[in-house]
């Protein structure tokens, strides 16, 4: 398995991500894609957490590991918000996703930064450096959160 | 975002995915976390599949892409089916995934594998390559849902 090197670089992968609406037979299909994608990269973030917290040892590899998932999983929701997409009953995005739309692409972008930058800092194999890159990424998390989901 | 280099080697990302059962707090945890990972991981190979049957144009580096986070998200899942995630009422996962674990593990095993040699295809820009790939991955996937998947 030794040839499944590289993923991406992120100009790379933000190819398959930017076009987003055709993408999606159904709003539905979109709505469950992106659901999905954040759910992954919150059960990997949230490992990141546990550790940052002090809730699970700190294992560098591991973190290094699942901060590159989250990195991967960061760039992928964002074609499932295309129009008509906030009329699916699961949808939980409010209609500033649409009325704000930069707003909300500069958001996305700003937790693929701050991802990246964690996926960085874990491969020093500090803990520190952890704590500091989980911290910024969550308060991407949380400040996006606040303004486009509701509760 | 230049640094963005790598995912990781499968071995390296297999480390994130192996110790299934003590990673999720609760059964649901690992239901949920199992299916939007096949879930993400079905839709780009669905748009892996409509270029290799011909309903979309052909695009070597949106198949390339694609196919890559395939290869990403086909380690995932198999964590999620730790002990006891087999009563919640969300899973559709046969008993057979516990009573012939050795047999489940071979076909997520098989998965990898067949989506590691797609993504290699896809590199090379060639669409026959592709369509192989495509049919062998898919197989692959038929094949474990009928062993191990209730409709």
């Amino acid at each position: 398995m030794k040839f499944f090197a590289c993923l991406a670089t992120a100009a790379t992968l933000l190819t398959v991500v930017v076009p987003a609406s055709a993408q999606f037979a159904k709003p539905e299909d979109a709505v469950k894609y992106r659901q999905s994608a954040l759910s992954v990269m919150g059960t990997h973030f949230g490992r990141l957490g546990a550790m940052a917290n002090g809730k699970v040892p700190f294992d560098a590899k591991v973190a290094a590991d699942n901060a590159q998932l989250v990195a991967v999983m960061a760039r992928l929701p964002w074609a499932g918000f295309g129009p008509g997409t906030d009329k699916d009953p699961r949808s939980k995005a409010m209609s500033e996703v649409w009325t704000e739309q930069a707003k909300f692409q500069a958001a996305s972008e700003k937790l693929v930064a701050e991802a990246d930058k964690m996926a960085a800092a874990t491969k020093t194999g500090n803990l520190d450096a952890l704590k500091t890159s989980f911290g910024a990424t969550a308060d991407s998390c949380k400040s996006c959160h606040d303004t486009f989901r509701n509760k």
